[in-house]
Formats: structure tokens, C-alpha cells, sequence
């Protein structure tokens, strides 16, 4: 019987399973709905049996099942494995979700936040495998982030580091949902480059966005990205503003952990080559002339997935002690 | 015989060294002078030479000698124990440092820079003692800094990590030396402090601190704080510059590696609690509202012997390593 490690993402819509051999290879994936109210017992009740119905259907005795892993969003106190409170799961308060899902599967599981989760996945089998040191970002509606050091997820002194989104670069800046103000995010994350777009339109009618403003009601960081593409002023300088701030991140990474890679994921790096080439302008632009250190920057590889391979690698990890 | 423990804190005009027992209480120090053409082989030769008559003085043999740590500006590769280059010794180029050390003394010898030294010293000894998760800055003519994580001091990819007074903060903001620009050294530093006086007085013939530029041809940095405390309004306005630029500094690295502890060292901390009220004040002002970590900041409690004893307190880890 061939060893199996589950991964699971714990969405605010839909709990993602991925099964897993030993060398981390998907042997399926499967998933259950959920919603903001779903109860965490009745949660981790249906993982647990849609899982076995996976593997079951595999025929894949659940008995192979090693370690499991799950990643989320919320706030937590992983080395009690509780999650203290989740932004989408508004039943979640203060649960030893670690506890529950070991008594389920019979089995150790390891919680992680999902920026951590994903950021372990490209660690483990994508854009960062081999790399010892290494910095993640994942661009969406926010911006998520994960460090690794020494081969190691940095946890910090209570669970919450590697929030780099919030990292401030323009003091007195945009106003972030943190709370901040200039925070990276309040600039570059996919909901934050839209809402730049759609205030500067209206004082840039000649922008090919203010068609798309006028017609949909509204402006999509891909609209922004996609009229950058061909040519409009106005969005080729609002994709710059994300770029450069994630390149100012960068700049200000390097000096801190020293990552040998940068690894941006999520929706936004399908702009690509165009998004990814003004980020390393600009870093280029900023960098110091000190010293020069070898950091390369590029997209994560793993996709989607790269939560699931987090989970489950990480629950492989913790087996090894 | 009891175990002895030498920290080196090898500088540009003169080489400390400290002898500690194994508790890393300081049986004493004694010190070489140095130059900027000063030959590697000579340097280690009268480091040896001055620890083992200094310890004769005090009728302790050296064979006591357990291990021996050296902290130096410069740059280095640490896992080879070579220092690459020193921009205060010239002729310090690609040197195997601990290795010629070692041959030396016929002992184990760490090497470390000396922002990361004076760090681990702290943390040995000092205001962080007892704190795994703690991040250090040392303010003088530039900020060094030190990060410690699990236990452990950050080196990064290429031991170029922890150079947060390089972090930007003011994207187009002042040149730093380093080349960038809106860097937090080239604000809060204190010769940054100085200069940003020196400029602002040239506008504000009212400040007392124009009297001081006329007759002393040039502002210093404790004038700044010296006028401040008087209730000159410009010394007031450029210690916020200086303590603002260091609260963004400690907001992003909470969201970074998330210290405990944030331990602010040098000679600048000799301004006390009017510099340290500022920094807290504007940390309180830009740290998001989103969760509470409970991070406190601080001064040092070491002073200038942080390096010698953290450099004696890494070569005792090494031992233990």
C-alpha cells in the first residue's frame, strides 16, 4: 500500500482536496461546497468522507492515508493548531480545527494560512523547488505572501508574519483595508490597480478605459492589463504604478530576507511576459549599486494547485519531524 | 581550568577584544590599534598576541580558549568564514579570515558582520534576551541592522540579508549612498538627521538651530535632539522626520518577520525617551488596525560592548552547533 498525503484548501465556497503520493505526485483532487455558515464539525465531517469516497473510488484503501494538510485563510495559532477566527467562515472562532481533522482521519494534520500553504507548494514542486530561500506573492482581490529561510516557513513571534502586502512604501499614501495607509496592496493588488484605473479615467477621457468604464460601469484590473497591451497611455501608466510597487517590495525583500527567488502568483500574473517585465524594470530601476545579489524574479508555476501541494507537502514535511 | 570565550569586534581604527567566561561574563577586554592599510596576517597576528597577554595578566592560560568569534563591517561569505572585501581595511580583500584566526589561536573561530553581531548580542544578553523573534537596528553615521528569527540570526541567500536601513520607504525620496533612493537611512540615520537640519534651517532663520550652524560651520545630529528637547519647533519637526522614517521601519518589518521585540542600539539612542516616545508614537499612528500584535519597541542595553559580547556568545553557539 502506496503511502498517500491529503492537501486541502479551505475556501470561503469550496474545500479543495488533493490526494497526494508520497513523491507528491496528484493521484486526484475532489471538493465539497461551504459557505460562511457552514459548521466547522459538519466541515470537517464532509472532508473527511469525501475523501474516503475518493479514494474509495480510486480503490484506495484510506488506511494509506499518512498526514494531512490544510491551508486557509483566517488567523491562527498553528502551534495549537487552532484557527482563532476566518474573515469567510464566520463559524470558525477559536477552533482546534487540527484536533478535529486528526480525529477524523486518525491521523496528524497540520494547519498553515493559505498564502503559507501555496507558498510551501511552489517550495516544494514549483517555481522555488530547490531553493532554500525564497519569497512568495500571490496578486488577487489582495495581496498574499509567504517567506521561506533556510528552507523553513517564517512563522514570526505569533503566527503573523510574511503579511507583505502591508508592507508601507507611500507614507501618507492610498488607504489600505488594514487600516494603513501606502500600503503595497493599497496600490498594486488586482481590486486596488482597478480602482487606480477608474479614478484616473475621469480625468483621462481620451483613455480607451473610459469606453469600458462608461459601458460596464466599471474597470477590471485585467481591463487594465488588457488595454496596457495595446496601447492606451492611461493603463499602460496604471499597470507601471502595480509593477512598480511590487518592484519596491522586492527591492525592500532583498534587504531583508535575501530570497535567491521572488515568485508572484495568482490571477494577475496571467497579464504575463508584460506585468512581469515592467516589475523587473523597475526593480532594476530601484535596486542599490552597493552590491549586487544574484535575486531572480518570476511567476509561480504550480497554478491553482500550488494550496493543495502546500497542504499536502507540508503535512509530509511535519511527518519527517 | 574554566572555559574562556573571545569576541572580536575588528574596526577601522582600533580591534576590541573581550574575553568571557562561559556564562559570557566579561573577565575584561583589551584592544589593537588599526588602520586602513593594516595586513591581514599582521591583524591576527596582534589579535593573538594581545588576548594571550592580556589573559597572562590575569594568570589565565590561553589554552582555556574554547572558541572565538569576530564581528566586522564588510562583506563576507560566512559559511567559508572568508571576509570578501572592507571598505575601512583595503587590504581585507577575499581574505579567509576565520580560517587564519583559527590557525592562530588552534581553535574554532565564527565570523559574522557586525550589524549581525552586536544583534546576536542583544539577544544573548541583552534587551532581548530570552526572545527568539526579535529585530535590531543600530543607529549611527548608517543604520545596521540584524534580524533574529527562531533563535537564529538571518543570513539569506548570499549573507546579504538584514540591511534594513536600505528598505524604501519614500520611493523618489533622498539619495542614499547605497545608490537608492527614499531609502530609511538616508532619512534617519544620523547623519541623515544632521543634513536634513542643516537644509531646513536655511529656510527657517528662526530656529536656534541656525545660530549653531553659524558658529560651528555644521549641525550634528545630538544637536538636533538637543534643540528639540529645548522646544526649538524646526529641531522638533526633523526628530519626527527621523522618528517617523524609523516607525514605518518597524511597521514593516512586524509584517515581515514578525519580531517580539524591536531593539534600537547606537549612538543615537543617547537622545532617550524623546526619541523613543517619537518612534512609538508614530508606530501607533501608521501599524494597521486589523489584529494587535503584541510587538514592543526599545532601546538597547549594551551599549558599545553589544559587539564583543555577541561575537564571544556566537562562537560559544558554535560550539554547541
Amino acid at each position: 500500500m502506496n503511502d498517500v498525503f491529503v492537501g486541502i484548501d479551505l475556501g470561503a465556497t469550496n474545500i479543495k482536496i488533493g490526494c497526494f503520493d508520497s513523491d507528491l505526485k496528484l493521484l486526484g483532487k475532489t471538493s465539497v461546497p461551504a459557505n460562511e455558515n457552514i459548521r466547522p464539525s459538519d466541515a470537517v465531517e464532509e472532508i473527511g468522507s469525501a475523501t474516503e469516497e475518493f479514494l474509495g473510488k480510486k480503490q484506495i484503501c484510506s488506511d494509506a492515508i499518512r498526514a494531512v494538510g490544510v491551508g486557509s485563510t483566517g488567523q491562527f495559532d498553528l502551534s495549537r493548531g487552532f484557527m482563532l477566527s476566518n474573515p469567510n467562515l464566520k463559524l470558525f472562532q477559536n477552533v482546534p480545527l487540527a484536533d478535529m481533522l486528526s480525529r477524523r482521519f486518525g491521523r496528524p494534520v497540520v494547519l498553515e494560512n493559505d498564502g503559507n500553504a501555496a507558498c510551501y507548494g511552489e517550495y516544494a514542486l514549483g517555481a522555488g523547488k530547490g531553493l532554500d530561500n525564497m519569497v512568495f506573492f500571490t496578486l488577487g482581490t489582495g495581496i498574499g505572501s509567504g517567506i521561506i529561510l533556510d528552507g523553513k516557513l517564517v512563522h514570526g513571534a505569533a503566527d503573523n508574519a510574511a503579511e507583505l502586502g502591508h508592507m508601507i512604501i507611500y507614507p501618507d499614501g492610498r488607504k489600505c483595508g488594514c487600516g494603513q495607509k501606502g500600503c503595497v496592496e493599497a496600490y498594486a493588488s488586482a481590486s486596488s490597480t482597478a480602482r487606480r484605473a477608474a479614478e484616473a479615467v475621469k480625468s483621462a477621457p481620451q483613455s480607451t478605459l473610459k469606453k469600458v468604464l462608461d459601458e460596464k460601469g466599471s474597470i477590471t484590473c485585467k481591463d487594465v492589463f488588457d488595454h496596457a497591451r495595446a496601447g492606451d497611455d492611461l493603463a499602460k501608466e496604471i499597470t507601471d504604478g502595480t509593477a512598480r510597487a511590487l518592484a519596491i517590495l522586492c527591492v525592500n525583500m532583498l534587504h531583508t530576507t535575501e530570497p535567491a527567488r521572488i515568485i508572484f502568483s495568482g490571477g494577475m500574473i496571467a497579464a504575463g511576459p508584460m506585468l512581469l517585465d515592467r516589475i523587473k524594470y523597475f526593480f532594476d530601476e530601484q535596486i542599490w549599486t552597493l552590491k549586487k545579489e544574484a535575486v531572480e524574479i518570476c511567476f509561480a508555476t504550480l497554478g491553482e494547485d500550488a494550496g493543495i501541494i502546500g497542504a499536502a507537502a507540508l503535512a509530509k514535511q511535519q511527518l519527517k519531524g
